[in-house]
């Protein structure tokens, strides 16, 4: 990176100017019959699958290596810190939530797999908006010299690929969040299953 | 619950009557030093601690039955759905996170416990809101005949509990999802992290 990304301003964005997100004031009727006022942001890029976006949980298999995940760094202005995440995307306007996980995958990763398992949907901050998400597993088989393959970034994307040994991944998040970086709270949710089995149960 | 909740109309807001929330447009320098937009979404009740919300993975213990966590239903306005969620609530102005999530567990499900750890701060959604949140380890210890406690909601809030055993969490989630129900992505990944341990290590 020959700069550090910054930012410069942040100004208040009125709703005609938004291109990406808008508000919505949600009247609703409530449990008593009251009517009541809930405050809600909406992504506008959502397609025909009627699903936002994808992540994929990729499962790394090789014959002398322990099974491994990918996670991935990038800069992300909302919260001005470089966040560790699943390899996720927006799932595009005709597309499949499938298909949009191999995509990204590849794209941000280089990685080509198998799509094992994708999740029904799910609410990513239900008490703050709309965003929805599907969960995907693709499972990627190594041989034993096989060379890891080149990510296919678009221009203006700047993203680190990192493999991680699933059994240090709860331990490699605590050490990102110490050394300043953000941990996307799905991330750190499925890590932090994964070691609740294996140490609490 | 004597009605059920329903929407009775959808309306842009205008970004000065929101008050929960708020939009941002952030003006940045990129990796190649080009200036870049991005818009975002944030809370505006966010306290001293920095944090805005909580959430709760509980394990509770008994001596004849399996070890369990507790999730709520709840509808959520933004998603038009009951909501399957882990116990979570807002911060307040001058709480610590810890603080909130004995707190909103306690109001939310009834049940008084021990905290074991609280996560560093993490990032609900950060391609799109400034969202952030700790997810709390809390264990609650019940003698062989104790009753479960009774929930301590305020005045219009209907939320259920459900004790799940963990061993069955991630196909409840699963089934509440083919009901209808949206699964949060938060609880989703732990589960899905839990069940991959269990399943494919």
């Amino acid at each position: 990176m020959p700069y550090s990304p910054k930012i410069t301003s942040v100004d208040a964005l009125p709703a005609n100017e938004a291109k990406w997100i808008e508000f919505q004031k949600i009247t609703w009727s409530d449990q008593t019959g009251t009517s009541r006022v809930w405050e809600s942001a909406s992504r506008k890029t959502r397609g025909k699958s009627g699903v936002d976006a994808v992540a994929i949980s990729t499962v790394i298999r090789h014959p002398s290596r322990p099974a491994s995940t990918i996670v991935i760094l990038q800069y992300r202005p909302p919260v001005d810190a470089v966040c560790v995440e699943f390899p996720a995307g927006l799932v595009d306007e005709m597309e499949q939530p499938g298909d949009a996980a191999l995509r990204e995958l590849t794209e941000e990763t280089g990685f080509k797999g198998k799509l094992s398992f994708v999740s029904p949907t799910i609410v990513s901050d239900p008490g703050m908006s709309t965003a929805n998400m599907r969960l995907a597993t693709v499972e990627v088989n190594l041989g034993e010299d096989e060379k890891e393959p080149e990510q296919q970034l678009e221009d203006g994307e700047f993203i680190e690929r990192v493999v991680v040994p699933l059994d240090e991944l709860y331990e490699r998040l605590q050490k990102y969040s110490e050394e300043g970086k953000m941990v996307d709270a799905r991330l750190w949710h499925w890590a932090a299953g994964l070691h609740f089995a294996k140490t609490m149960l």
